[in-house]
């Protein structure tokens, strides 16, 4: 089954205790799509300046992502992002933030996107995310990221999304603040009221919780003992999970459950190296295997 | 197979957003000893003031808690500890600590302890939980807790207690304190090298994190939509691992992965009522019934 991924493509500049890496590429689109080539032939929908060079292009093309949908302004420039990481990868500061082409980012899917039968939406504006679904004549599978910036700033746009996809990924801190419950199970089932049939509550190092209506499943993190830059590992996350659903190409109890594992292993590797170097080395047997271990490190006898 | 238990006996006054109570009884070695109750008969160490009445006596004896090792001191008060919750359940203020009879406090087993095949050492000085070591003609299976005011404090005889212990509980910001280490799997590896067979870090409503030379474990928290009162959970875990382990009669990988389990469902019933009142009304078949709902929803297909 094929899986379109919408999102940001941009270049970073991260700066960690650990070292710095300038202009490399970035973006959730390129994170979820990088991951979800190890599952399915994701479909890039983005856009870009013509600062990103056929070099740039080739990283993504080299992973098998169909560049169809991605988009060049002429005399633009990408978008552009800046961060610093403190001595606990958890903390970050935004230094730089240039939106750039991605102001008016207005996503045009090719005709042979649409008969896609998996949809990701990356973090951006939920009315852009309306404009996305509108385009398919038949609705796909449709996980959506969000955060707290359009949860407070187009809170009635993003409802309308929520009542017309499956999927939500969402971490801790906004699923509490999009339901304004401080507990987290009471913060699921208000957003699965919203109208998603599944929620996924990312919890970073701590791992994420999927709750349906009539299942939870928990996954625990895979843990590291050397994080070098956390950037990205939502965005991967949300790409391993979708990209494995697709290859499933059956939503139940079983694949959402191995799903959530396929995301957060996924993500482990993205926070191994910086930017994407990580993702561009990754094979699937690699990530089997740590899915199998994660499965031994969790896996305990009944009674 | 006998476990002894040794720690703190105290009356709690406990403030939530949600409610009070008013010197109920708690301690780490009241909430340790009467979860282990569920799993094997603990002999409870402690020492208490004329102020704890044959009615607080009685809440731990109808669990089946042997007191003989409970020494009472003629004119004295129990340990009073009081302190107050805010909206979040992680964040606590202590309003009052008054050590009374605790202070002076000096562990002597009674004879029929002294054959006990496993030992726990609540959080106490370390110098008390090396006195205790002593006191055993064959040292048993021991488990430690311990805390940032000992880790500072008494570093010294602290390392000389860990080289003699076989378990070691800590929570995460404790484990990272203790060795330097901010990554928490280099932290567990340098607390391993101080002795220790196995270290179990506790994250709290995260989950808790097991090593030992050759496996690690992962067990997520049982998720609660309601936490009333979260005092004592860390010692219910503790009690809990314990109490089973001593039951079991064997160490092993699938003992303590079990161990791990019960010992996370343990302290998610302490956060549900406050004080001891969950745990006087548990039973070993509800225990279970949680333990095989974690297994239902952390487990998943191999690949």
């Amino acid at each position: 089954m094929s899986l379109v991924i919408v999102g940001s493509v941009a270049f970073d500049t991260i700066v960690t205790p650990r070292g710095r890496v300038e202009r490399a590429i970035g973006g959730s689109a390129v994170y979820s799509s990088m991951i979800a080539s190890r599952f399915c032939r994701p479909m890039l929908v983005g856009v870009v300046g013509e600062d990103f060079t056929a070099e740039h292009r080739g990283i993504l093309e080299e992973r098998g992502v169909d560049l169809e949908g991605l988009a060049t302004v002429p005399g633009g420039k990408t978008f552009f992002w800046e961060g610093r990481y403190g001595a606990d990868p958890n903390e970050r500061d935004t230094i730089v933030t240039e939106l750039n082409v991605f102001e008016d980012f207005s996503p045009k899917l090719p005709g042979s996107y649409l008969s896609a039968e998996y949809l990701f939406l990356g973090n951006i504006d939920p009315e852009l995310q309306l404009s996305v679904l509108e385009q398919f004549p038949e609705k796909p599978v449709t996980g959506i990221d969000t955060m707290n910036f359009w949860i407070e700033g187009k809170p009635e746009e993003l409802r309308r999304v929520l009542e017309k996809v499956d999927i939500v990924f969402i971490n801790d801190g906004e699923a509490r603040q999009l339901s304004g419950e401080k507990n987290l199970l009471r913060a699921a089932d208000k957003v699965l009221s919203m109208g998603p049939e599944v929620v996924v509550i990312k919890k970073g190092e701590n791992g994420a919780h999927l709750f349906t209506r009539d299942f939870q499943f928990i996954s625990s993190a895979f843990a590291l003992d050397d994080v070098l830059d956390p950037t990205g590992a939502g965005d991967t996350f949300a790409g391993g999970f979708m990209g494995y659903l697709a290859s499933a190409g059956d939503i139940n109890s079983g694949t959402l459950k191995k799903a959530m594992v396929y995301g957060t292993v996924s993500a482990s590797f993205t926070c191994e190296k910086f930017s994407v170097e990580r993702l561009r080395a990754l094979d699937i047997e690699e990530i089997k295997r740590r899915y199998n271990r994660l499965s031994d490190m969790t896996r305990f006898d009944r009674e």
